[in-house]
């Protein structure tokens, strides 16, 4: 089983922690092939950030359709270009946010999320109440460090993760904490340690979900929203798009059969 | 590792249908263990027996302890008996109807249930609630047929629920389905071929989620709700459980700084 | 009009506080008959004791039936066995946590709950959210004491309730207070006056609502999930069950049409 | 203890039927005195006659404080005036839909409305988000009668009720009705056997539910948002309501240190 | 264009505030008319005052039908008689409040409220839910002055208004802030210099999207709730209401087509 | 006052019927520069067209900074890239979906959304949620027809939206109709009385309310999770990002202080 995890930003030594960490879990069949986009944002810290990463997410999937793998992670919290994504692939699509709340509601009955950057909270907030979770969320709460300082400057980054979580543990009325950054992959344990409670990291969630999901022989619908996309022209630099060809026929005469009657 | 997939009703046959789908999907060094308790409904059909079986789910998971199991399964699509199960373990305790939605919204943006009996389907409404998943279920839908129909009357069941399943397909603009009760464990691909949707059967998915789970070194938190029970005398035919004795010290003073916060 | 209070933990002095501060209330035409199970929790601490105790609590209605009883109350916060209780009759069954909570928003546009210990706080959340009022209640808080403290360390009990509503009551920003703790039926008035809030308490407004639904001539429906259980065998410890057998022919075919067509 | 059932609208024989229901479910010591405004609509049929209908009720409260009234009902299923109402008296005050809505989810876990017009169904749907019932009630359906025919035309009007309620219970998976308008509260027997199912009628729910919180010795708080409104000028054919004060020193500076912290 | 700017109590001086501007932000062909009723409360500080003020505003729009009128902004933060006064219209009708909320959600993801008196705070959280604002307003703040301090002690309640307002900025995590009275509709640009925020005001933004709205030749739906309402007799002091004919025939019989199928 | 109306595809007809729209409903001294992005799909119908096409808006949106631009709109109906532009910018950016919402909550109570495919629906559904407006639209409907043929098939086109536009009506219980893609812009009125509904086009309702905070001095909140973007590389084809540079020294440290807290 070859498990794709798609760092979203560029940073080479993230995406090695990230594979790293990836590969560290994964089960004695699991090949973790751990990759970044050509293009794109060395780091993601706003939605700009995120919204330019998702195309170079979907490029990522688009050359793993070609090398037959058997699940996608996309490695940043804030899960960009998650349905997209589903659209492009018969094989399982898992975000590490989604990966690390759902592993946390089965753990504990509230978490609390200690992420990078204060403004990304939102992006976190928006998911908690997509996916159904804002109930089991006491608190999304932020170190305040920049994303790359986990590379560049990882002792005092997990110094205020750490002290941050001390604060959710004593104040959130909570028992398990979610990190919110891909690249605090590589430590988990430490922050659960000096925390004291069960801390679940989204990659390594995200590859155990995947390992599932294959196992379990299930993958992305192709029935309704996230059926391939229709096929056509695009210009420009993303010109080569054009050339993405869904595998199957247009779903428009059956989805139309589908989608009248719900709602 | 070692799973114990808990068939919270007596049936035996219906314990072995679990086992068999359980083992089928387990990985290669998984042994799954299914049990039934000694007391309780032959069957769970309302909310009268889904109470009365919790207590049979929550003596499995005390010997289970003794027998040093890795992670629980509570084989009825009620999830009975849950929360009061993780309070027992520090394994990871799995309800199968919350394993299923948590993989249906995957793989998936919107899914429908078909369970067995329409009154039981307030039970899955209830949970749908609690976990987060109320806007991710188009509808919950009943086959009739009462649950060892199943066993006895195998074919007439495995037809209703596919025509139920069909209907759901072409009214209510979903993705996948979710199957409602633990005793179609081996109906899964024959509905799934039947119907040309993904379904997501919830022992199956219970025990992929058990092994990611223990894979990735995650179980229950002993802080906060989850936290061993308080130990106390119990009285007439469950004066057994006053032998039950928590393996921690009282968690009642560290909790109570960590509870007077939140909410 | 007979009210069968039934206080779903065993000890006895709670009991006859709860039945004294029931038959207190009543009105002069209504005898309180309280019960408590001969089997179960010396008290209610955690999810644990909690499903232990809805059996008991079954029984006790079984009982009541038998002996002509009018409606039920079960008189612990956590309503264990509330849907179950209600299949086994036609007399209205009425939980006290949710007296309480319907109680409040008469008389109040938001109030707080001031209950025993932290870690039974989700319980009264996941309560509140099932019944609909989790937007009027500001905040579960928890006074910190082991129930049976009630019994046996009144006045430093009483201390420590007051001093946590009167913090909800200059922090909350509320109109009323519930107790969420069967044993505090008798402190209602003290709390009262020294907070300076109106208090709500559950067995009192259970009491109150089931002569209000009696008078009513309201009573459980028996028309789709609570319906009377269908009768089946019981194995074990639980095979005096299988005597169960539900007044009424099995509920499925009529209710087959019922159930269909909504959610 | 006298119970002041006030008829929003000005049609006498509406008050003289509301008023019989409510004295007919009345306990022995209920004095039952039913009024109606001197000012206001004949019928409540609309978002404007609601409206209009309030200050009618408001009028009502303060003469019923003069006249030494334990309890205030608001008899039109919008409930008009109902926080207003509240705040001019220690007593309680229950409009009919809340209180039905009340009693519904006792004795049925889902229930549907059926009520006159179409037009006024939203207000059922907006009282049914505020008070927290929105999860509980399947469907707002209307009978498409106007008011006055509950009046004029009595034995068509019961039949379109019934109807519709035959509908409720065929198509929405209930296990009762509310019926949503004051004039229906001679009908409850006959529509409730005519259906097969419990009808929640509201004017005899709220007689019962104000005997219940007389009973506890439960009134309006006030402290919050509910405390006597500030005594002030009013102008022009209101200017009488300038006369009216509230009975307590401004609860101005008490307030301001509760209600800064919380929300 | 005309728009109506009613202030829904009675103090000239404030009615001469917010039709300032009102005025100061309209654009060049539009007229403002500031009225206030000739009934009703000097300032809007309860339910109470609300229910009153409410039909103050309804004469208001009557008289602002013959008057030709294009649109009717309702400038108390309570949008008193909102739904109703849209029945009596074909244009537009806007409560400061919405109007306010509405603007504040397209230029930051949160906001908090800051409002004169406390006790008023639940009026706006009613609102928000209503209106769908609820998860975007962090936290509804109160000055605690009373409303015609506003305009009889100008500079200390501006002083207090600033001192919320910069507590929300630095502890509630938002983008703007919302003020919550109408009488504050000339302070917009101290507090938003004072606090370094957008400070959103519910008077000038019911202006510009009353603007808008009749720019889009949209006008309040006559179809469904806010058709006009049924011709009917008024007693006592709202008898001149019953000279009030709906311009169009009772909708009641294409309504009854339209309502039977939805909720 | 210049609007920069962005069509987030590449259909140059389409801008130019957008534009068009545009400038029809603008006031005199608004200028409408319509555009397209260099690079992008054709038409926007699936998740993944969707994400491709916002990086295409935020190029638009950063030459539109060049250009002096006073407000922003995105014209597709999934609003594409909203939180990401508004990064990017001081000026306000609306979307046509969030637009359209906003202006049909102000002249309903309940509306529909009529769209192009069945499958884009859930794109509508989730920015609904995200908005606050899931319980004021009543249903999604599809027409069922791919984007382009509003272009390329008009007449049939048209025919297909007028008849969903009238099953809404006569099913879905509404005030008002939301057209839910920016290619309908020229259809309004033909829609509107086909249909006999206010009809509400989500480019024509964003022009008007971006006159509207341009208006009132309004624009983007650069405090929290909506101020610039940190400057930082990007690689590849997005190499030209990083010639980016937020207008402002990096949001940091104020934002600590600002997020720490709330949630």
């Amino acid at each position: 089983m070859q498990i794709r995890v798609i760092n979203p930003n560029t940073t080479r030594g993230m995406t090695d922690t990230i594979g790293t960490a990836a590969q560290g879990i994964a089960a004695p069949g699991t090949v973790i092939t751990a990759t970044q986009p050509a293009h794109g944002p060395v780091s993601i810290e706003s939605h700009f950030d995120e919204a330019i990463s998702a195309v170079g997410v979907l490029e990522e999937v688009m050359a793993g359709e070609r090398d037959g793998v058997d699940a996608y992670i996309i490695a940043c919290f804030g899960d960009p270009g998650l349905l997209a994504a589903r659209e492009l692939t018969r094989a399982p699509v898992i975000g590490i946010a989604e990966a690390a709340f759902h592993m946390a509601t089965l753990i504990s009955t509230r978490f609390s999320v200690v992420t990078t950057l204060g403004r990304t909270g939102i992006i976190a907030e928006h998911l908690l109440e997509q996916y159904g979770f804002g109930q089991h969320c006491r608190r999304v709460r932020a170190a305040e460090i920049p994303v790359l300082d986990l590379e560049d400057d990882g002792d005092a980054a997990l110094t205020r993760i750490i002290e941050e979580g001390r604060r959710a543990r004593d104040e959130d009325g909570i028992g398990a904490i979610v990190l919110g950054c891909g690249g605090m992959a590589d430590l988990t344990n430490e922050i659960s340690e000096a925390v004291g409670l069960p801390v679940v990291e989204g990659v390594t969630a995200a590859v155990k979900l995947s390992e599932a999901l294959v196992g379990l022989g299930l993958g992305t619908s192709k029935v309704g929203d996230l059926a391939f996309p229709r096929a056509k022209a695009f210009t420009g630099r993303f010109e080569d798009f054009s050339r993405y060809s869904s595998p199957e026929p247009s779903a428009l005469n059956p989805y139309h059969q589908l989608e009248r009657a719900p709602t």
